[in-house]
Formats: structure tokens, sequence, C-alpha cells
């Protein structure tokens, strides 16, 4: 998607350590237009798959995740990492280790929100390692659905996110791709 | 807004203690026809104002801050409760008692992305106490920011946040007022 590899090749700053400052249009400040683009643009690829709602984990996820639900006309579904009063006792909880806060994190998933008919698309904003997507597609066969795709706005190759989600069997796409930040480069997949 | 007042009254349900239950359309699962309509109706009502920003607190808050930041074509920050390691030393930081979560909350700003030029408008999905939005307004204040409206999906008019935000003379718009919730009720003003 050029328009969003443009801005990180722009705006984007590499921190090192493979963390990719774009906090300036994802995930702090966030760029309605651009991303109201990235959904537009994840809705299309994933049109064939005949998702029923969309699936993210709060915070980042949530803005490329609406927009896509919205493309796609279903409801999206924020896996929350803290429970919230409103929620039931009886709940999906995935564990996964977050890579940028060095712990676990708890994925919380209200049954009301998920069952075994639904067809669910994982959105989220970076797929790196792809443990968070992991403990998402651990929700989602928690609850019967059917998992049938998985897209990311920023794909970091070098992370090896692809290879751990490779054995769920479903289409992986991602709008950029960085293949390497070694040495404070940021070089993204043509 | 109708659409939104009889979703409330189908959908939403009274747990006591004035805790009302939306997970189903605004704070788990989104509607995201629903949440676009929303943030039209808030930058319809704000439009003569001329903000620059909308600022917003994760993780509720982002939905509905996005649709009315892409109805108003400028951008959307997010005020984080935890700081992220692309965020840098200094912030504009301020804590607001979480009525839902029994203890303080930080809200985290980075100074990136607020200046004294910008004119902003705060939205979130909910108007109780307003010590949220009264911390999202300080938040503006450190930062030379000049406050121009506050914009709210639902509000709870018995937990008296209008009151609360009223010296800070700026127009509150909510687009659901809900003015009792006593005995199980779920009453709507008109």
């Amino acid at each position: 998607m050029q328009a969003l590899k443009e801005r990180i090749l722009q705006e984007g700053r590499n921190l090192g350590r493979g963390i990719l400052k774009v906090d300036g249009f994802v995930n702090h400040q966030v760029d309605p237009v651009l991303t109201m683009a990235m959904g537009q643009e994840l809705g299309q690829r994933f049109a064939p798959v005949g998702a029923t709602k969309v699936l993210t984990a709060e915070i980042s996820g949530i803005a490329p995740a609406l927009m896509t639900a919205l493309a796609l006309d279903i409801p999206v579904v924020y896996a929350r990492k803290s429970k919230p009063i409103t929620m039931p006792d009886e709940t999906y909880t995935q564990r996964a280790p977050s890579h940028t806060k060095g712990k676990q994190v708890e994925l919380i998933v209200s049954p009301e929100f998920l069952s075994s008919e639904d067809r669910i698309l994982i959105v989220d904003d970076f797929l790196a390692t792809g443990n968070t997507i992991a403990a998402l597609a651990r929700i989602v066969g928690d609850s019967g659905a059917t998992l049938v795709g998985i897209g990311a706005v920023i794909e970091k190759t070098f992370e090896g996110g692809r290879d751990t989600l490779s054995s769920l069997d479903v289409p992986i796409e991602s709008l950029a791709i960085v293949t390497d930040m070694s040495d404070g480069k940021i070089v993204l997949a043509s």
C-alpha cells in the first residue's frame, strides 16, 4: 500500500532493537483518512473469505480493525487486556508475551460476541513475533468459530511472525512489509 | 441521535450502581456503521469550533473519536494509560480516578502531538463523573493548546460530569443522555 509505505519512510523512526516508531500516524496520533484507506485495502483483500466479524486486540489494533470492519460491513470485537465489570464471569482468555512491554498480557473476549457460526478475520497494527495474533487465534479456536484470515498494517519479517502463524493455514496480508531494521535502516519490501 | 438511543434501549443493560452495559456495540464489540454515524453527528455539531485535533483516552474512546476525526478531516490523538517505549521521556501526564476500575489511572500524551497552536476537541465514549475528560482537559492546558469542545457518545446526567466540566466554558455535546438508572431502569432524555 503505497501511501502507507511513503508515510513510514517519511515519518517512521528506527529506535533500535526492531522498534519502529510510527506513533505520529498509527498508534498514538492516528491519521483517520490513511486508516480508512488501510481498512478499505484490507477489506478488499479479504472480501473473498466471507468474514462475519473482525477480531483485534486493544489498543493499537482498534483503529485499523474498525476501518476494516466498516469496509466489510461487519462488527469488530476488540479483546480486552483487563476484564471490565460489564463482562460475564466466563470469558475466553489467552496469554501472550508482549515484545514491547516485556511481560505477559492477557487477552479477554466475552463469549457473548464470538459464536461457532462466526468466521473471524484477525486485524492488528503489527505482525512482528506473531504472539499476540496467535493468542487471538487461540481465542477464536476456544469459541468454536472459524479463523478465515489475518491482516496487519505493518509486518516485520525479521521477527518471524509469519512462520509462527503458518500452521493456522489462513491467508496472511500486510499493508507494508519491513524487511530490515539493522544499523538504523528502515527497509521496506517493494 | 435516534439510532443510538434505540440501540441503547434495545440492547443496553442496567447492571446496577450506574453501570450501563453497552459492550455489544460501543466498548467491546463495536458497530462500525453506527460509530461512523456518531462521528458524523459529532463532527457536524462541532464544525463551528474549528478544531485542529481530536483528543481521547484509550481504550473505548478510540472508535468514536476516530470517526469524529474522520468527519472533521483532522488527526486524533489517544492518551495512553501506560507509557509505550516509543514515547519520549518528557510527557504530559495527568491522573484521573476511574469509576469503573476503582483506582487512579494515568493519561499520558507525547508533547510531539499537542502544540500551543492546536484547537482540541475532546471526544470520549462516556461522560459520567467527568473525571477522565477533566484530566484530558488538564493535558490540553499543560500543552498550551486551546480546548474548544467536549463530545461524548453517552452521558449519564446523574453522575454530575457536566457540572464538573462547566468551568472549562466550552460547548459540551452528548449523543444520548441517560437521566435515570435507578431501580433497573434506563431512562433517556428525549
